[in-house]
């Protein structure tokens, strides 16, 4: 694992905070990583993203294949040069976007096929190759394992034979992957919402070894207490020395319940995708901009976060961009967003460093400003 | 004119650089005032625009009076709260926007009638209205007179009618804005591309007397050199000890030209326009950031320009951004270009007060980086 020691500092019930170290960085746990899908993060620049506390970015495998191309971003120096971000980058492997992105992936023991959304061409994306491009081309830092995703519901012979594929596949990801020194490799565990093929993943991950360990295949559909339901037994069967990775969520109260049940580190397009449709989330819960009662509202939308989209600005002007088409509210309401999201994983931090989650996580859900809860 | 005493510093030939004092902040002239149409400069952040040097931006009073609504601006504080913004703001008067977004304006002895091209409801300007909404509620540092603004080319009749129809509008405006310590009001100067009308209506502007003075009618169809055949006289019928405002203008090569001929400040779309479709403007000239030519381009838009849009990144990632539609690439070529605006400017002042303007302006024309002309 090289650089990537984890420093577990606190924890509380299952709840943990530290810090993942990595060559281009420290991380502090839990981490919300903001989503670079294309070498960006949508209608903001990276000092502002940085700005919001944001720590390490996650770019996307298949996005950067078919556009620029792999070998495209190495020539023009890798993507933390290319895209102007210093810290840590996490690319995911592109097994839920090849699912996601088409309908016309064919997937087989070799590799998965699919075809480009932007032209139609073909393409083909086998563990080895997803790797490759991560790990040497794009030169991530953490690099997935290249995984079959399976859509929700599935039946548990379907769930079986995709977390069994994903098990061959990442085995013989890490046999390319090996041992850095620099990056690190995670592996996936997948299982839907069968308890038995959660641990029966758990189990193969294991047996390969990896730097980290994600959990795939949730915030598929299934809903918050489906997810939750998953998350009471799943991070239990993945070593707690190292850190659990939820993918794809989420929401602010999955965040916390997801943190709860002790995992370390997020991604999700949530912010920013609702921030770009004129959606803002709050202490108070989300808030609606389009909303002509906010017409006049003076209140910034949250005066305590130190972000200019966050407390610079009255909920009056926002609306006023919203209603305007102008492209600054989205600008504005993905940059607040990020910084509230950020600043509910340092208030989760500090909740458990100081022994006081479990009450910050029922007021969070009661729906209480933390600063109530401090008090 | 209370605070907005004009210093000018140097000349050359025409050309003139000084400061313009405004009781929120100098203005340093030739001056280019990014255009805040609705309260936002489009696609930027208040902070980015500042950070490009600009000191004065403009907004527009019809669709600041047809959204949010001026009383509503007014109850929030007023524009410069509203918007964030702090520094000195000029306001458009709605002339100019009353003839070009509604087909249905109808103009009488009275006022301006048109319909808001948001919900084709009815609406009232007059000379008296455009103050208010202007100096009282909206809370503008430098108001503009309303004039009417004629579409090109004019006949000579109906240029002469407008450009009359403006002097006693202007001086209806002026009677409701006496004098003012804190802010401002500018006369437009009309005539088409007619010199009989355009000192014509500089002597009415004279009479009714004014705290600086627009050229109002150019950049409206008539072309570069058309545009330069009125400004090789119309600013000079314009008090030399006075600001002197293009209207709306323009083009790089614009700017330069009318500086030689005397202008003092301008406004203009084209940069943020034209970032939004892909165009940079650079020393060496437009660049579109479509090309597939920048594909693997690891050079900046402009490395001597402190803007991270400018200096920060390649344009080979520029274009990866145009190319994926990313909000970012309209983002990144909107501010570029302001950047770009504003380093032009300042290098404008700097040759002037260093006389060397007339080389500058050569070697401009010539398409060489202003380095070459420095050196």
């Amino acid at each position: 694992m090289g650089a990537f020691v984890f420093d577990i500092q606190a924890s509380e019930g299952q709840a943990r905070t530290g810090v993942l170290r990595t060559p281009r960085g420290d991380i502090p746990t839990p981490a919300f990583m903001p989503v670079g899908t294309a070498g960006a993060v949508k209608a903001l620049t990276m000092d502002q993203v940085r700005a919001t506390g944001a720590r390490i970015i996650l770019g996307n495998t298949v996005h950067l294949m078919l556009r620029p191309g792999a070998e495209r971003v190495a020539r023009l120096g890798g993507l933390h040069r290319f895209g102007g971000w210093e810290g840590p980058i996490l690319t995911d492997s592109g097994g839920f976007q090849v699912m996601s992105l088409s309908k016309l992936t064919r997937i087989s023991e070799e590799a998965a096929v699919f075809a480009s959304p932007i032209d139609g061409s073909r393409h083909i994306l086998s563990p080895e190759r997803s790797i490759q491009i991560q790990a040497d081309l794009l030169g991530s830092d953490i690099v997935m394992q290249l995984d079959e995703c399976v859509a929700w519901p599935a039946t548990e012979a379907r769930a079986a034979e995709a977390l069994r594929l994903s098990a061959r596949w990442g085995a013989r990801g890490k046999a390319v992957f090996g041992e850095r020194e620099n990056q690190a490799l995670f592996g996936i565990q997948q299982g839907s919402t069968f308890e038995t093929l959660r641990r029966e993943s758990s189990d193969r991950l294991l047996e390969t070894g990896y730097d980290g360990y994600a959990i795939g295949g949730l915030a598929v559909g299934e809903g918050h207490e489906g997810m939750c339901e998953v998350l009471d037994y799943a991070p239990g069967l993945l070593p707690a020395d190292r850190p659990r990775y939820l993918m794809g969520v989420g929401k602010p109260i999955d965040l916390v319940e997801a943190v709860a049940r002790g995992v370390d580190m997020f991604d999700c397009v949530l912010p920013t995708r609702a921030g770009r449709h004129g959606q803002a989330w709050t202490w108070e819960g989300p808030v609606n901009l389009k909303s002509a009662r906010l017409a006049e509202d003076e209140s910034p939308l949250a005066a305590d976060i130190d972000c200019v989209a966050s407390n610079g600005y009255s909920k009056a002007y926002l609306h006023h961009l919203v209603k305007s088409q102008e492209i600054l509210a989205q600008v504005m309401l993905s940059w607040h967003n990020l910084a509230f999201y950020q600043a509910l994983m340092a208030r989760m931090r500090e909740a458990i460093v100081q022994g006081r989650f479990t009450a910050f996580r029922s007021a969070f859900r009661a729906g209480l400003r933390p600063a109530t809860v401090q008090a």
